[in-house]
C-alpha cells in the first residue's frame, strides 16, 4: 500500500512554500500520496509565546539569505511578499472547503504562488480567495458559504487543535506513520523513512 | 589559493559536533582550510535573550529524535551527555591556548568525542583539559598557565565579540568569504559556495 505524507502548512510559513515543491519528487519516487493539513501556525506559535520578528536581528537577515539559496537552487521564483505577515485564517480554512470539491492541493499551489511567487497577498481576504477557486471550477459564492461556514472554523481549530496534540511546533512538518520532520531540510529523512517502509 | 572555511564552534553546542565531522569532506572536496573559531555561544545566546531550555516541549522532543538521524545517517557514536548543558568557557580558552601549540584542531576533536561520544564531562574543567592537552604532547602545566592568563581571557572576549559583530548568532556558522552559513544541516551550499570560488 501506498505511504501517505502528511503536510502540515501555512501560507504564513516561508518554507512551507519550498516544503511544497521539495515533497513532490519525494513522494513520486516512492509513490506516496501527500496529503496537506492545513493549520494555524500562529495559534501554535502564541500557544509557545514564539515571535518570529523577536528573533536577533542577525538571525533574520540570515534566514532571507538562506531563503534566496534555496530559491537559486531549487530554481524556484520565490520573492519575500511586501506585506509580511499576513492572516491566513481565511486562506486556510478556504483551504479546508476546496477539500470538499477535491481541489485542496491545486488551491494550496495557487495561493502559495500568488503570495511566495508574485507578491500578492489579496489571498490573504476572502475577496482574493474567491477568484482562485472559480479559477479551479468551483463556484464562488458555495466556496464563499462554506469558508465562511461554522462547521470550517471548527475544523480548522481542531485540525490545529490536532497538530499541537501530534507534537507539530512549526511549518512545515511532514508525518510519515508516527514520524515527525520539521523544515524544509529533512527532505533525504523523509525519503530514507520511506525508503524503510516499502 | 585555498580557500578558507571559518567555522565558529562551542562544545555545548550538539550541532557543531555533527558540523566538525561534516565539514572534513567539504575541505578536503575542494583542497580548502578549514580555520576553527571558538567562541562563547552562551554569551551570544545571553545577548539574544534565546535559552534553549525555554523552547516548546515537542520542539525540544524533535530536536532530541532529529539529532539520534543524523548520528545513524552519517555513523556517528552521538549520545546526548548526562550532564547538559555545561560551563564551557575552560575549553573555549584552552582551545585559543591549543592555538599556540599548532595543536587547536586535534584538541577540539579530542573534546568533542569525549563529550558528545563518551558522555564525559571533565572537559568542562580545567582538570579535565590537562590530560587532554597532555595526550597531545603539551606541557599540561604551562597549557593551564595558558589557559587560566589574562591574555587568553581577553582573547575569548574578543572573538565572541567579534562573532557577534559578524552576525554571528548560533553554532556552528561557517563562514566562507563573506558569506555565513548557520547550521549542520547547509553543507551543500558551502560545497556550491566553495565550488563557486575555485
Amino acid at each position: 500500500m501506498a505511504s501517505t505524507i502528511e503536510f502540515y502548512w501555512d501560507l504564513g510559513s516561508t518554507n512551507s512554500y519550498f516544503a511544497l515543491h521539495l515533497i513532490k519528487p519525494v513522494a513520486v519516487r516512492h509513490g506516496a500520496r501527500v496529503m496537506p493539513r492545513p493549520f494555524n501556525l500562529g495559534h501554535v506559535f502564541r500557544k509557545h509565546a514564539y515571535v518570529l520578528m523577536n528573533e536577533p536581528k542577525a538571525k533574520i537577515a540570515n534566514r532571507i539569505v538562506d531563503l534566496h539559496r534555496w530559491a537559486k537552487r531549487y530554481k524556484l521564483p520565490f520573492r519575500m511578499p511586501t506585506r509580511f505577515p499576513i492572516k491566513t485564517s481565511p486562506a486556510l480554512r478556504g483551504a479546508l472547503a476546496m477539500r470538499r470539491f477535491d481541489k485542496e492541493w491545486e488551491f494550496m499551489e495557487a495561493i502559495f504562488a500568488a503570495y511566495w511567487e508574485r507578491d500578492d497577498a489579496s489571498v490573504a481576504e476572502l475577496e482574493g480567495l474567491q477568484p482562485v477557486a472559480q479559477a479551479l471550477g468551483v463556484d464562488p459564492d458555495r466556496f464563499l458559504a462554506l469558508t465562511e461556514s461554522d462547521e470550517i472554523r471548527r475544523e480548522l481549530i481542531a485540525e490545529t487543535d490536532e497538530a499541537l496534540a501530534r507534537g507539530v511546533f512549526g511549518a512545515p512538518t511532514f508525518i510519515v506513520g508516527g514520524e515527525i520532520f520539521w523544515g524544509k531540510d529533512r527532505m533525504d529523512f523523509i525519503d530514507e523513512e520511506l525508503a524503510r517502509r516499502r
